[in-house]
C-alpha cells in the first residue's frame, strides 16, 4: 500500500516521508535504508565537512533509489565548493535550510537537480520560491535541531496559502507517527520530513545512549534555546535557535545566556570535555517535541511501514465517519 | 451535511464545533448564535462577575439548543457560589479550565450537567479524569488568551493516549478552518475548540476596533508572555501566560518583566486608562496563532458552516488520494 501525491511523483519515491538531513546522523546508512523502504533519505551534510561529505556520498554514488544532500546554508555559503561534491553524487534533490539559498539555486538547478528549501517564515517561502525552489518544507517550531518560533500548525497552512498550489509543500516539525502524516496531510501536506524519530532509528549514525535518551524522553521535556549553540561557540544567525532534550546543563544556563557568553571559554572546554566523553547531562542531544511518541528504537524500514499503515489507518477510519454524514 | 463524532453525540450538537468560553467576550449572543448554527457554544463566566453572569445566564434559560458556562477555575475557587447560578441555568456542560476541578465537580455531575476540562499536561488529565471529566480539551500553546507552551501538535496525541479512549478529547489552539478541524479529527480528536476565530465574529461582545485587528493581524503576530496580565496587577498562577496580538506595549516591556513588576503602580493606571479609551496600542487584545488565517467578521453560523464544508471537503480529498492506494 502506498499514499500518492504530488510529492512522491515528483521524488520518484512510494511513501510520501522524508528523512531530514540531520548533520552527520543521516549519514549514508540511514538514507540508504530509508530509500530502500520507500521513503527519501537525505545527507546531513550539516555545517560542511568535507572529508565526512565525500566518504558519505561516495556510498550514494550510483544509488537505484532516490536520494538528497542537505546542507546548513548559511554554513555552506563559507565554503560554496561543497556544493560541487554534492551535485557530482547525482542526488535527486538538495535541500538547504537557514540561510540564502540564492547564491546555490542556479548551479543545482542547471545540474538537474531538484531544489528543495525548508522555510520558517512566508518571507523565506518567497526568495525560496523566487530562486525556483521545486518543494517547500514549512518547519515549525516543534522540531528537532535548529528552527524558529512559529509552530508547524501555524506555519504549514500559511506557507500552503503562501505556496498557493506552485509547488508541493512538506511539513516538518513534530511528526513521528501516522496520526501527523494523516493530519499534515488535512492541512494541505504533500508529505512530511521527520527527524527526532528517524534519530531513533537503528540506522541513524549516533551513539546508543542517544538514541536511548530520546526513546525515554517524554512529551514536553525538550527546550528550545541557544545555550547548546554558545556552549560551543557558535552563534547562529537569527532567527533561528535549536531544540534539544533538556538536561543538567540546560537547566543550569537557560535564562542566563548573558552570562554564558561572558564565560564562554569556560563553558566551551567543559562542554567540548562533555561530548568527547558522550555525557549527555552536559552535550545536547538535538531533539524534537515528538519525542514524547517515540518509544523504541527500530529499522528505518519499521517506521516508515508503521507510519504508512497508521496514516492509511486514520484517513480510513475518518472516510467511515465521513460516510455517516447526515 | 455535518461531521458525527462521540462529540456531538454526547453533547447533542450536530457539528463538532465548540466556542471558547472567552471571558465575558462569548456572552448569550455569541453562544445562542452557535447553538442555533449547531455548534455548541460556551458562555464565557471568566474570573466570575455576578451580575454579568446572571444577566447572561437568564439569557439562555431555557434555551432550546444545549449551550455551556465556562469559568476561570482559579478565580471561581474564590467565589464558589457562582457555580450555583450557573447550575441552575440547565446547561448542558460546565466547562473548567486553569486550576483544580476537584473542589466543584461534584456539584456539577451531581446536576446531571456534563464537566469539560480544559488541560494541558498529562498531570492536569489525570485529575480531571479522576475527578469524572466527561469531556477533555487539550489546548495548545498556539490558543489565544491563557494557556501554557505545549503545542497543540504536541499536547494533542498525548492527551488522546492518555484518555486512552475513555472520554472524546477536543483540540484547542491555532484551529480556525476546516483544514485544522480535518487534522484534529486525524490526530484523534472528537472536535475542535475555537476561541480567536469566534472572536472575529458579529456576535462576539468585544469592541469593533478589537476585531478588525485580529481580521488585519498576520500570523506570527501574536506574543504569549504575562506582560498583559502584570500590566493590570493579575498574577496568574503557573505555568499560565496569555497570548494576545503584539502592540507597542508588550513591545515595550517583553523581557523586562522583572522592571515591568518594580513599577506595576504606575503601568497600572497607564493600562487601566488605555483599556477604558479602548487604545489597543497599550491594550491587550487576547488572540491566538490563527489569527492569519482570519480574513473577515462574519455571523457565527457563516463560520460554522464554512468550517464544516472545508473539512468535509478536506477528508473527501484525501479518501480521493486514498483511493490512489497502489
Ligand atoms: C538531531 C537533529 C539534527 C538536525 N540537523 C539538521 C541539519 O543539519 N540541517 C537541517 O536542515 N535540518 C536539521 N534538523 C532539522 C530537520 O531538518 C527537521 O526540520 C526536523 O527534524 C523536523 O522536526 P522533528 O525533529 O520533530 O521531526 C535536525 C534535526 C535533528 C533532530
Ligand atoms: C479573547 C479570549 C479570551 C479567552 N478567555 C478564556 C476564558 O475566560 N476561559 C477559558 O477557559 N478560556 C479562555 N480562552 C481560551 C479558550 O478557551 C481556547 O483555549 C482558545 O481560544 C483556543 O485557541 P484559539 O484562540 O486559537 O481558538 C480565551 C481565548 C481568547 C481568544
Amino acid at each position: 500500500m502506498s499514499i500518492s501525491t504530488e510529492l512522491t511523483a515528483r521524488l520518484g519515491i512510494k511513501h510520501p516521508i522524508l528523512a531530514a538531513p540531520m548533520a552527520m546522523i543521516a549519514g549514508s546508512r540511514l538514507v540508504r535504508a530509508v530509500g530502500d523502504a520507500g521513503g527519501f533519505g537525505i545527507l546531513g551534510g550539516g555545517y560542511g565537512d568535507r572529508a565526512w561529505l565525500e566518504a558519505e556520498t561516495a556510498k550514494l554514488t550510483g544509488s537505484v533509489k532516490p536520494f538528497g544532500i542537505g546542507f546548513i546554508t548559511w554554513s555552506l555559503a563559507r565554503q560554496p565548493e561543497l556544493i560541487d561534491i554534492a551535485l557530482e553524487a547525482r542526488p535527486r534533490a538538495v535541500m538547504l535550510s537557514f540561510g540564502d539559498p540564492v547564491p546555490f539555486a542556479p548551479k543545482i538547478k542547471a545540474a538537474g537537480v531538484l531544489l528543495i528549501c525548508q522555510v520558517q517564515s512566508e518571507e523565506m517561502a518567497l526568495t525560496a520560491l523566487d530562486c525556483g525552489a521545486d518543494i517547500l518544507i514549512a518547519q515549525g517550531t516543534e522540531a528537532g535541531g535548529h528552527g524558529a518560533s512559529r509552530t508547524t500548525l501555524d506555519i504549514m497552512p500559511a506557507i500552503i496559502d503562501f505556496a498557493a498550489g506552485r509547488v508541493p509543500v512538506v511539513a516538518a516539525g513534530g511528526i513521528a507517527d501516522g496520526r501527523g502524516l494523516a493530519a499534515m496531510m488535512m492541512l494541505g501536506a504533500s508529505g512530511v520530513l521527520m527527524g527526532t524519530r528517524f534519530y531513533a532509528s537503528v540506522e541513524a549514525d549516533a551513539p546508543e545512549q542517544a538514541k536511548q535518551l530520546i526513546r525515554a524522553a517524554k512529551s514536553g521535556e525538550t527546550v528550545r534555546g541557544v545555550v547548546m549553540d554558545w556552549s560551543r561557540k557558535l552563534i547562529w544567525p537569527a532567527p533561528f535557535t535549536a531544540r534539544s532534550l533538556s538536561n543538567d546543563h540546560l537547566r543550569r544556563w537557560s535564562g542566563r545566556e548573558i552570562e554564558l557568553m561572558q564565560c564562554a571559554d569556560e563553558v566551551a572546554v567543559e562542554y567540548a570535555a562533555a561530548r568527547a566523553e558522550g555525557n549527555f547531562d552536559i552535550a545536547a542531544v538535538f531533539a524534537g517535541e515528538s519525542v514524547g511518541l517515540i518509544h523504541d528504537i527500530v529499522p528505518a524500514a519499521e517506521i516508515i511501514g508503521r507510519i504508512v499503515a497508521e496514516a492509511e489507518q486514520s484517513l480510513q477510519g475518518r472516510r467511515n465517519s465521513l460516510s455517516s454524514l447526515t
